[in-house]
């Protein structure tokens, strides 16, 4: 297999872009990281596009080709793939590229993620996403995505003593990130207290526990590690690629607090990589709940089980630990359009790793780990991206 | 990049399967394919699944997990890709499953296609299937999926002066052969005249020109090349895996009677191969409308433009002539089960490469094609199949 690099990025703002399409704003995006790579549009050979849930959100399926035909691209018949992980679409798409161009049968391609959740109401969205789960045995009998993460939190209060103000102060990171980001949802700073007095979702989540449905398209461009000196001084490494799955029902788990599809994704990649817990500075992880941090940091192995609320706290990982999370702001406040969240942590950490993110800068960054989930866990993703000097 | 094997074949019946679930049929095709393949589960390291639109079919996003975790196989942690191009899914899933095995990140894998049609009104199904075309600019002002084909039909007609009985002809040809085919949705023989005398859908297209709305799945192994005689005597060489993507609006065409995606899909793949047309003997085609199959055997070049209306009358692809076409009974007979179709499609060469299609059985079967579309050819697939002696 060949070493696949990360040429160049792009993303759109993320929030309710009630006046921008599904396309254009999936056009944006490509552009803008086919510009970042220097590449010219007839030197891709491929699109892979994460999405959820184009079909139910804008009534259209076989959205890859649109895509790539409102790019100005049609005419040279590159083929073009959608690929759906519900919220973990991106990632996977990631993934579909990374094989593509390590394979040898691609050079160059774009991996695309977009959604679109704020053309219907929030009613309809929030049944769609309630699809990422087990439709038959969760989403029918009423469990929704964040009442089943609440399930998880309060055990994991059960369990570990993990409390509300703990929860609470992921939030508060992700906004303070967020406040310097000038592609994020929200952009305002939460204090704890307005994070804990916020009315509930699903208990112990309020709503400033959970991240926003969005509207929002974020691309990365591929290429083979040996030519990317040609289109970049700071090719970033593709280190680790790993899509792990587990049951779809929450019920059907050894237990609710670990992730077993983070664990042992997270697991094949270090071994991939050939890295360490310890080499990794900065990360990009899933917190479309708060508790959905906790565990992942728990399960990534970066904090010992059930120590992640504490930690989180006290600013392991906001600053005052070897590991930064979330520079972006994370889902909670760079935003959640499902789909495009997984490429939009890759762009965030290639941003980090090549030096060029600004405010946000994570000093030192030289590793860096993104982490995506579908549902309650049933896939996960874990890439590690490495700069190469 | 590794020379990639199918090892083994799963199907269930298509048709109007109201007794079961879209789970289980999933899990039925799969299973029976590693049966078939003489593979333990515990051998698998991944599953991508084509399927169009089961989020608005049976409201199941994220649905690759589901089918492993009702697999049984949830335990393991494989990584498990929904991929979706329309009604070219599966051919598209089977390009990905190709990509996995040939670049060395996976050893065995299942390609899986499935779709429920049935579950809900055909209005609804039908609403669903035109959003495979350009639904801003196509379906939004009434041009369904069956009107844009009988565009190109008769256009077709006035260019070429294709009959309306060699339209047919393709029809009857297809119940022929699902009348031999158990897995069929339709297992009745047609008429000339019962084609030519059913009501009308899109003019030129009457009701036994249209393939019909199924319930089906359809699965195949993959493994690498170099090892598959350990599993199989017969092993089925994926000798080209290629995808072709076009503009997703007819109107926006070079020309309405060529679909450039199957032209370029074929070119590429007859160069990967290193095959010619003459060495195929054995194809599987689109024939969603009978229009479909009249100009794909144009685009891939096994008839000269404007000439496959005449030769197909005159039986040049159903027995008479060197190609032998769609000998399951095609979209049209076997049925359409979208994002199962196109893994149907290799499920049917593999058993014609083999020598075990029964009653259908083309002699000398040695290279098979297989083409699969999406929309009216915005997503185009072509693959070439061969059997190693």
């Amino acid at each position: 297999m060949r070493d696949v690099a990360i040429l160049g990025v792009g993303q759109t703002r993320f929030g309710e872009l009630w006046d921008r399409s599904f396309r254009e704003i999936g056009i944006e995006a490509g552009f803008e990281a086919l510009v970042n790579a220097k590449l010219s549009s007839s030197d891709l050979g491929a699109l892979f596009l994460g999405n959820m849930a184009s079909g139910s959100l804008v009534s259209q399926e076989h959205i890859a080709p649109l895509i790539l035909d409102y790019s100005g691209l049609a005419g040279r018949h590159l083929a073009a793939v959608r690929v759906e992980a519900g919220g973990a679409s991106g990632a996977v798409a990631l993934h579909q590229g990374w094989l593509a161009v390590a394979s040898g049968a691609y050079d160059f391609v774009v991996v695309g993620g977009a959604e679109k959740l704020t053309d219907v109401s929030d009613t309809e969205a929030n049944r769609v996403t309630d699809g990422t789960t087990d439709h038959e045995w969760e989403a029918v009998f009423g469990a929704t995505l964040p009442a089943l993460w609440a399930m998880i939190a309060r055990r994991h209060a059960h369990d570990f003593g993990t409390t509300r103000e703990e929860l609470a102060s992921v939030a508060v990171h992700a906004h303070a990130m967020g406040s310097k980001n000038p592609n994020a949802h929200y952009r305002n700073r939460l204090s704890l207290e307005a994070v804990l007095e916020a009315p509930p979702v699903a208990e112990p989540l309020g709503v400033f526990n959970c991240a926003p449905l969005s509207d929002g398209a974020a691309a990365v461009v591929l290429g083979p590690l040996e030519r990317a000196r040609k289109f970049t001084d700071t090719p970033i490494k593709i280190s680790a690629s790993q899509v792990a799955c587990d049951t779809m029902a929450l019920q059907h788990r050894r237990e609710l607090t670990t992730l077993d599809s983070t664990m042992v994704a997270a697991r094949r990649a270090f071994v991939q990589a050939r890295k360490e817990r310890h080499d990794v500075t900065v990360a990009e992880i899933h917190d479309a709940y708060s508790i959905s941090a906790l565990v992942a940091l728990e399960d990534l192995g970066f904090v010992a089980k059930g120590a992640s609320g504490r930690a989180f706290a006290a600013g392991e990982f906001s600053g005052k630990g070897k590991l930064f999370v979330n520079p972006s702001g994370g889902l909670k406040a760079q935003g959640r359009p499902f789909g495009a969240v997984g490429v939009a942590q890759a762009v965030e950490l290639v941003r980090q790793l090549r030096g060029e993110a600004g405010e946000r800068q994570v000093s030192g960054a030289e590793v860096g780990l993104a982490q995506d989930v579908g549902g309650t866990g049933a896939t996960s993703v874990v890439h590690l991206f490495e700069r190469v000097n």
